[in-house]
């Protein structure tokens, strides 16, 4: 409902032309899709900015998502572009709330993509929608000429229904809620960079593309309307995420950076590369805030899924400090969290 | 349900390498999807490869599509690529007898695009969607190096309810069933290649791109059940819509080859390309199957709709002939009308 939309000092989108950080998930990002695109479409649902649209059809409170991969190189430890594309959409459904009912899939082909390689992707996702437990019912296909796209693009389209369990919505954070990760951070966009060949480094690392609906399913079992928010950190990191929930919620985060699980892997390349883990993009986590009084019930439910043994309560809400995010180091400093800013990872999904 | 899908000889992909062809909506397209990603995908909603899935969310009858576009030039002569992405959308909906209630964009944007053509297309999918009666509630913006694409490619997504009032069904096709048209054919795909000025032709002739739902909404009101099936004859035209229906119903197709208008400007331009009007793409043309008992109530309705004045009835459904398409001249004979092969207009949409 509009009146639930908050009035947000309206930004303007002066830029010249699309650069490679308009694509990046952070700050550019948002500009582009609040100053040019969301104005032109103005409407209620897309006012709410989330990661899945939700409205009736028939009279039934569907959630339906869209989104568009890119990923170089196709293929990747631990992954490729058709899992991303089928895990992403799914996930991106399953922080709002909903578990996938139906995926579509639009393809866009180079000619001359061997055909071996596009029947992997389709082999890729077809495993990737069947361990989701969701069939792809739809899609379309393009042929662009030689040079024309990157080997393949995939643009994924994902419906469900809301769980009844739960109303999520940013408005309903308090300070003092808690704020959970189901696993540690940075691997998928460190083994997309590593993957390139573009740097001397190696590391044993892979992506975390996975579903992470059965830690929302877990989560909602365990507090249904105990949870506030939930969001999967992909572009742009944790950082991000929740930077946005700050400013949608208008309230402080206070972030305990020495309980984010980080690999010693992704660490050592981040330090290497002058990153920070907080900013590179997931594919298989996720971020839930809920009541402090279920928090403890939360974790152990997030724990009891398999690949959620490293699920952290990573902070709170706090009253102060509205709309940032503040990270406490266990030498008692802070500082501020701010979201990605510029392109250092791109083409990362 | 399955049970009411018939078995059809497995297609086998054998090509070793994706080409133009398998993008242009005739044989290679079909081959691609058939034989290679329908049977990885397999499940009973896809295996219908209509123009829209159908199924249920939540207890109400869904038809969702997603369709992608790659259109060249981005701008042309009565459209451009972001009102084709919406009316494309909206109508393979309407065709499936389902009004649209929500779209969804994804971009992928080359770096480098200027900013002021992403806002005009932006601007152009929010002119075509409120002409549409449809909001656009979400989507997924990405961007890929300059030179990764052709400035812009769109993915849209669109979700409608089924209407009530039809029950479309390829099989409930019977000899004696007339097909009608909305209008004159060719418009789009001749205009797209004029518009390209490779060739030294110039004619006077716009993308007829328009959404067709005001037919459908007309032809269910004016025949509800007696409509047994529709399509929007785009890539591969009306040629390949007509052999799809005659493969799926297993009947034949007598089409007066006469009836079919075709305007003066776009007749010439095939007569000097070697191409066939009747295999050159369209975007706001629509072919219905009705019942012969209510083909003029159908075809009054139509031609009541603003643009459908040219609407005509175009031919019938045979016993004979199963599964093919012939033409008849007013001269009296006859010829085997196939799909498109090949690609003779690449990147149309």
């Amino acid at each position: 409902m509009i009146a639930d939309v908050p009035a947000r000092p309206r930004v303007r989108f002066t830029d010249a032309q699309i650069e490679m950080a308009h694509g990046a998930g952070g700050k550019a990002s948002r500009r582009l899709v609040e100053g040019l695109i969301a104005p032109a479409f103005a409407n209620p649902v897309l006012a709410q900015l989330a990661d899945a649209a939700t409205f009736d059809v028939g009279g039934t409170r569907v959630a339906t998502t869209a989104d568009g991969f890119v990923v170089r190189p196709l293929r990747f430890p631990g992954g490729s572009i058709g899992e991303l594309a089928v895990n992403g959409t799914v996930n991106d459904l399953a922080v709002s709330g909903a578990r996938a009912t139906a995926l579509m899939a639009s393809f866009i082909l180079e000619a001359g993509l061997p055909a071996e390689t596009l029947r992997a992707e389709v082999d890729a996702m077809a495993g990737a929608a069947a361990r989701a437990g969701v069939p792809i019912v739809g899609g379309d296909t393009k042929v662009v000429e030689h040079g024309a796209c990157d080997g393949m693009y995939v643009a994924t389209f994902g419906i469900g229904a809301l769980d009844a369990r739960v109303a999520l919505d940013p408005h309903a954070v308090r300070p003092g809620d808690r704020v959970l990760l189901s696993g540690p951070v940075g691997d998928h966009g460190i083994t997309i960079l590593l993957a390139r060949g573009e740097l001397d480094l190696e590391a044993d690392i892979r992506s975390d593309t996975r579903p992470v609906w059965p830690f929302v399913d877990a989560l909602i079992g365990a507090c249904g309307g105990a949870l506030r928010w939930m969001r999967d950190p992909t572009r742009g990191g944790v950082a991000t995420a929740l930077n946005e929930l700050a400013r949608e919620c208008g309230l402080g985060i206070v972030l305990h950076e020495d309980d984010v699980p980080v690999r010693r892997e992704v660490r050592g390349a981040c330090e290497v590369l002058g990153l920070d883990p907080l900013h590179i993009a997931n594919e298989g986590q996720m971020l839930a805030v809920v009541d402090a009084a279920q928090a403890d019930d939360a974790l152990a439910a997030m724990r009891g899924v398999p690949g959620g043994e490293d699920a952290r309560i990573i902070g709170e809400i706090a009253a102060q400090h509205g709309g940032t995010v503040l990270g406490r180091t266990p030498y008692g400093g802070t500082r501020v969290i701010d979201m990605l800013v510029g392109d250092p990872l791109p083409r990362i999904c």
